[in-house]
C-alpha cells in the first residue's frame, strides 16, 4: 500500500472522535470520556504493531518496540485539543510515529536501541489552564501537588479527573524510570505559522521554542442592577478588562511580541446586571524572555490603572511559563545530515507555539520537525496539512529515527 | 402573631429554593426545577389561604380571593431570578401580597372585587434573553411565534422549555380572557437605586420606568493560534469588543444614560487561541427614548469601527424593548391619597428597572410601589430591605388593595 494510502487509512479512524459536527472542531479534553476513546485508538494502533503498551504515572502512554530500557529513541506527541480545535495539531505526530515504525520495517531494519512511540497527555491545557501537564510531570517542571490542586471549569481537581479516568492520583510526579529510559526525543508537528509556507518547504527542522507563559487576570468589582446602578456609583470590572485587553495589544506591538485574550469568564453574567467579576486569561510569546516580561508588565499596569479608575479590583497570577528552548544542537545537527543526504535542503525554522517537546528539552536531547500548514492556522477547525507533506514528514520521521536507532 | 413575625415565617420558607450555598446568590431560572419548587411554594401559600390557583396559557400563576372575574384587583410580582442574583427582588412582592390578603382579613374586610395574587413567569429574561416573557406574552407585547422560537444558552427553545415543564407550548400568547379579569394591578417591589434613601422613607410610589433595551452584539472573526500568529495577520473579535465597551460607557455618560455589558461569551474560549467571536449583551437605559437611541446608535458606531479596524464582522440584533412607561395617573392619585391619610407624605420616584408592571400598564391601570433598599444594590446577593420596611410595605399595599377592592 501506498505511504499516502496508509496515512489515510490510519488518519480516518482517529478523526471522528470528539469531532464537533455542526463546526468540524475538535473538543478532545484530557481524562473526559472522548480522552479515553483517543487512548482506546493508540492501544489499537500499538497493537496492530505488536508494540506493548504503558501507562506511566502520569498518564501518559508509550508504545515499544524492542525493551522498554535506557537508549530508547522516542518519538509522538499528544492527541487532547484546544476547544474547537484542529485535527492535526498533536495527532499528526502520533500518527506519523507508528506509520514511521511501518516505514522501517517495511525496509527490514534492526534498530539496535529500542523505539517507542509517546502520547504525552494534555498538552493543550484546555481543561485545567496549565499546558503540556504529562510532560512537566514526567520532568519535574510541575509538582505534583500543585497538580493535583488544579481545578476545572466545573470545579473537579485533577486529582479527582485522573482518579475518574483510573489513574492514582497518588502516584503523579517526576518520573525517574521512564525518564531514563529516553535516549533522544523527537516530535513530528504540523507547523502552526506560515515560515515552511515562504521558504517553501514540505517538512523543516524546529530551531527552538520562544518563551511563553499564561496570566490570569481576576477583576473584581460589585454585582449590581444595570439600571438603577448611577454610572458614579459602579464597580463594573468589564470596563477595566477592555482597557487591559486593548492596552496588551499595544504593548505586544511594541515589543514585538505577540499577545492574546482568548478565554474570559463573566460572573454572574446577567445581561441586565453589571458583572462582579470578569476573568481573562493573557497568552504572551516573543522571542526573548524580556519582552515577553515587558509586556506582562505593561498589560498589568495598565490593568492597574483601569482598575483603580472603575473602582475594581486585580489580580494577576502567572498560572504557567516556558523560558526559551533551544534544541539540542547536536542533535539538530545529525538530523540536518540525515535529511540532506536523503531529502535535500531542510530548513531550520523557530516557533512560538509550545509543545511537550519543549518541555523535554530540559532533561533530554530533544528534536522536532515542523511540517507544512498551507494556510498558517491552528488551533482552529481550518486548520491542515495536505497528504503528500504529511507522507513527507513520515518519510522524514522515518529516515530520522532509522539514523539514531539503527 | 406581630407582622414582622408573619413575614419572617413566610420568607423562611421561600429562602432555601436555588440559593447558591457558597456565595448567597440565587439561580432561579424560567422552566427548571427551581422554578417548579418557586411554583410548589405558590401553591402552598395559596393553599393555607384557601385561595385557588390557575395557571394561565402562559405559564403565571393567579391565586384568587373571589372568583375569577373582570374587575378584580391584582397584585403580585415574580419569583425567577438574574443568576447570582438578590433574594427580593420579585419575591418581596409575592410575599407581600400574600401578607397583605392576611392584613385584609384579620381586619375582617369584605372585598366587592375578586383579589387576585399573581406570580409572572420569567420576568428576568435570564434564561431566554427577554425579560417580562410572562407578562408580555398575556398583553401580546412578545407574540406566541417569536416567543416559542426563543433558545437559552444550551440550545433548548422555549417551546420546549415550557413542554418539559408541563405546558402546552401551542397555547402561548395574548390571553384575552385573563386580561379581561384585571382590573387594576399593583405591583410591590424592593427599590433598585437609593431614591428612597435619599428622602428617607420606608415607601414610595412608581412614577414611571424608563425606557430600556437590550442589544446583542456579534463579533465575528477567526480562531487561530495565540503563539504562531502574527499580530498583522489576526481577526481578533475580543479586542474590537472591547473598544466598543468603552465607546458604550462614554456615550452613556454624554446622554446622561446608563449603558452595561454584563453577559459575554467567547467562542471557542481557549486560553491559547484567538478568539472567532464574542457575543456581548448591551442593556441601555435613560429617561427618555431618544437618549437610549444615541447610545446604542454610538456604541454600534464604535463597534462597526473597531471591527473594521480589526478585520472581523459585526451583527448588532435589538433583543428586547420597552419604550418609557408612566403608571397610570388616576390610580396613583388615588393611591397617594390612601396612603397619605394612613401613613403621611409618599414619595413618588422614577426606576431605570424593568418590571411586569410596566408591561401591564400597556393593557390596565397599573401602579407600583417601591420598598426601601439600604444599600441601593440589587441584581446582587448584598440587595437588602430590612423586616421594619418589608412590614411597612405590607401594611401599605394591605391599605391600597382595601381602597381599590372594598
Amino acid at each position: 500500500m501506498m505511504l499516502e494510502e496508509s496515512f489515510q487509512r490510519v488518519w480516518s479512524g482517529l478523526e471522528p472522535i470528539g469531532r464537533n459536527p455542526l463546526t468540524g472542531g475538535y473538543d478532545r479534553f484530557a481524562w473526559t470520556s472522548v480522552d479515553a476513546e483517543l487512548a482506546e485508538w493508540f492501544r489499537g494502533q500499538a497493537a496492530e504493531r505488536y508494540m506493548p503498551v504503558e501507562t506511566d504515572r502520569n498518564g501518559n502512554h508509550w508504545a515499544w518496540w524492542g525493551r522498554p530500557e535506557p537508549g530508547a529513541v522516542v518519538t509522538g506527541s499528544h492527541l487532547d485539543s484546544v476547544p474547537g480545535g484542529g485535527a492535526f495539531d498533536g495527532p499528526l505526530g502520533i500518527v506519523s510515529a507508528f506509520l514511521a515504525v511501518d516505514e522501517l520495517r517495511s525496509r527490514g531494519a534492526a534498530p539496535r536501541h529500542s523505539i517507542a512511540v509517546v502520547r504525552f497527555a494534555d498538552e493543550e491545557g484546555a481543561r485545567f489552564g496549565v499546558p503540556c501537564i504529562g510532560s512537566r510531570l514526567l520532568t519535574g517542571a510541575l509538582g505534583a501537588d500543585r497538580a493535583r490542586e488544579l481545578i476545572d471549569s466545573a470545579d473537579v481537581t485533577l486529582a479527582e479527573a485522573v482518579l475518574a479516568a483510573g489513574l492514582d492520583p497518588g502516584g503523579l510526579g517526576r518520573d525517574e524510570r521512564a525518564l531514563a529510559n529516553i535516549g533522544v526525543f523527537v516530535e513530528l508537528h504540523v507547523e502552526q505559522g506560515r515560515a515552511l509556507l515562504d521558504v517553501p518547504a514540505a517538512v523543516g527542522l524546529g530551531a527552538g521554542i520562544w518563551p511563553h507563559g499564561r496570566w490570569r487576570y481576576t477583576f473584581a468589582g460589585e454585582a449590581n442592577h444595570a439600571g438603577t446602578t448611577r454610572l458614579a456609583d459602579r464597580h463594573d470590572p468589564m470596563l477595566a478588562f477592555a482597557a487591559t485587553a486593548l492596552a496588551a495589544r499595544q504593548a505586544a506591538q511594541r515589543a514585538t511580541a505577540v499577545a492574546t485574550f482568548g478565554k474570559v469568564r463573566v460572573e454572574p453574567g446577567a445581561a441586565n446586571g453589571i458583572a462582579s467579576h470578569v476573568l481573562a486569561w493573557l497568552d504572551v510569546r516573543a522571542p526573548a524572555d524580556d519582552s515577553v516580561e515587558a509586556v506582562v508588565a505593561e498589560a498589568s499596569a495598565a490593568a492597574q490603572a483601569a482598575a483603580s479608575h472603575h473602582g475594581v479590583s486585580i489580580e494577576v497570577v502567572r498560572e504557567s511559563y516556558t523560558t526559551a528552548v533551544h534544541f539540542d544542537a547536536e542533535l539538530t545537527d545529525r538530523i540536518i545530515g540525515t535529511l540532506r543526504a536523503r531529502f535535500g535542503e531542510v530548513p531550520v525554522v523557530p516557533t512560538a507555539a509550545g509543545h511537550d517537546a519543549g518541555i523535554l528539552a530540559g532533561a533530554v536531547p530533544t528534536a522536532m520537525l515542523f511540517v507544512r500548514n498551507p494556510t498558517g492556522v491552528s488551533h482552529s477547525p481550518a486548520e491542515h496539512a495536505t497528504i503528500a507533506d504529511c507522507a513527507e514528514g513520515i518519510r522524514a520521521l522515518g529516515a530520522v529515527l532509522e539514523e539514531l536507532a539503527c
